[in-house]
């Protein structure tokens, strides 16, 4: 039987069995959330987590530039840590080459990834560099909790996907569906430059827009500390999609999700290039016709945050965020009790009706 | 330019430019030494190293199997937390897997990373899983200093290259040579079973040493413990080979290095399967036709660990060793000041003269 049979997580799930030993008290969270945790010292943890990015399955040099590809991958691992409301620290790349590729192009690789470290406030201190038939990268990103010392235990001090209750409402930190309506543009040929028609600048203007979106993701980091500080305990940031992350809350927390449709905060760049029927949503009535709304449900890669708890905790992190001129946090959806044999995630349609969503987002294998 | 014209060495101090932003004070150790370190709590030193093994390229399938693979790539990552005089904790694995890998091998894979783990007292928390078109395994591993309230300062609490000064004795911690000859064995076409000829019985027997040498290291752990317990400040593993690695220190100290031949501790076995000559290195005199010490001065993959201090310092952490029931450490060699425009190892030979010894060692590209 090959790997191909199985599910990313049904494959992780049966590895993390034959690896399980008996883990140390310190350690508060293992395999299966955005990040592992750790106490090291009273009221700090240590979180960690690794992502991988493989030529012609994550990433194409043809519509991403060695630079790029640098800051997306250290952002990716910077959106777990701060989906953990923790803060990024050190960073460990592993970079698998070809002795053909470009010292050029590595080079853009490590300037793009040291922007990244730089916007954030995180240190590349270490890695590997070798030989491989593809190319490959892995980052192992670091990052701590911040301070706080009237918190005690992984539950006030971390956001978990594990953290939900029933009747906690869902939050999201921002618009969706802007970075695959960005990728979707470039595999379709979109090339830089202005409008052939002039009548086309809004679109054009646009779909800049979403390329850039794609490109250069942008953790909510600030948005993951203001949830924790608030006292939200439960988040996840949208990586696989929108659908599919709520789905891994769900799993981890044994919960029902409804999603309000008209609620979704569609990018509006995604709106304009990808939306025919307007603004309404009215595409959920014909089974998500509407491209807009399917990108921001399922599109993934958005690296906004859902976070999730009760509503007077979600409030006072969304007055927090505004008052430091960031975004407000926008109430899409409700926790509820599990009614079938598996935690389910269920979009309510403007016509009141429920729709079950299948486990839209990224399969990797 | 392609990544091929350059040595792992030279490519990583490149881009370790590129990504150099402002460390922050805590970050005590970066890019360069075995592992990176920084300072999570008074007296307590966090490290952490990454390396990845690529098939074609690091391991071959035809030799190694799935569970020995599991076990060498954590183990070696293990290493360099010893090489630290660290302990270690949680390791992060990205495993990139073509779709038609059979399950059956991956499961191997991780049951002999889970054998690592429970020998070294660690834990797999979080890691990756990835499609690719070349099979890859890239382990993160993290680790703490001991408890050491008695100690102050990176220096005093961990085990670095730089830590070297002239006149400070170089120990070895065990016999050298041992993997790389088992990996010629295989690559010659070893096969497990009895002798053809019962004349052959002790070859056979070293044959099966060697090959299970090279299949299963055993990180010394222990022995960086006793280091850095005994005040020895500077230390290595021996990954790359003996000369290399001794170079690593050289150049991280700014000092030369002089290895006494004869007292190079090569692995009994690989005296039996390799040394035509006998015991006594005549082979020395020959420019290394003596393969078995060729084998223990360049081979490589030893993770024995290389100590360099005083020699009273390396004197108390060789008697602490025997007091644990851990073979006595061996003096090999010592520091000098440098006499050339670059640090340079140089070995005694038993007629007394000088050998310059070209860096040998794997390289990456």
């Amino acid at each position: 039987v090959a790997v191909s049979g199985l599910g990313e997580f049904e494959l992780i799930d049966r590895l993390a069995s034959l690896v399980a030993g008996a883990p140390p008290p310190e350690l508060k969270i293992g395999i299966g959330d955005d990040a592992a945790a750790w106490a090291t010292a009273p009221n700090t943890m240590t979180v960690a987590t690794a992502d991988a990015l493989v030529e012609g399955v994550h990433f194409d040099l043809a519509t991403t530039s060695w630079r790029d590809l640098g800051w997306k991958a250290l952002a990716e691992n910077v959106s777990d840590v701060a989906a953990m409301g923790c803060l990024p620290r050190y960073a460990f790349v592993t970079l698998a080459l070809s002795p053909a590729t470009p010292i050029a192009g590595v080079e853009d690789l490590y300037r793009g990834m040291g922007e990244c470290a730089r916007a954030y406030d995180c240190t590349v201190a270490g890695g590997d560099v070798v030989r491989a038939p593809c190319l490959m990268l892995s980052v192992t990103l670091i990052g701590t909790s911040a301070p706080a010392a009237d918190r005690t235990g992984v539950e006030e001090i971390l956001l978990r996907r594990a953290g939900a209750i029933a009747g906690d409402v869902i939050a999201v930190t921002g618009p969706l569906g802007g970075s695959a309506a960005g990728l979707r543009l470039l595999q379709s040929g979109w090339r830089e430059g202005p409008p052939a028609d002039p009548a086309d600048a809004e679109r054009a203007l646009a779909a800049r827009v979403l390329v850039e979106t794609h490109r250069r993701p942008r953790p909510r980091v600030a948005a993951g500390q203001a949830l924790v500080a608030a006292g939200v305990r439960c988040a996840i940031d949208v990586s696989d999609g929108l659908v599919a992350d709520v789905g891994h809350i769900c799993e981890q927390s044994d919960l029902d999700a409804e999603l309000i449709g008209d609620r979704i905060p569609i990018h509006a760049a995604t709106v304009t290039c990808f939306n025919n029927q307007g603004l309404d949503n009215r595409g959920l009535d014909q089974g998500l016709e509407n491209q807009a709304l399917e990108l921001a449900l399922t599109g993934g890669e958005d690296y906004e945050l859902v976070g999730v708890g009760s509503a007077d905790r979600v409030a006072a992190a969304s007055a927090a965020l505004v008052a430091q001129g960031e975004p407000a946090l926008r109430i899409i959806g409700v926790m509820q009790q599990r009614t079938d044999a598996r935690p389910q995630v269920r979009l309510r349609k403007p016509d009141g009706a429920l729709m079950p969503m299948t486990r839209g987002g990224y399969r990797h294998f």
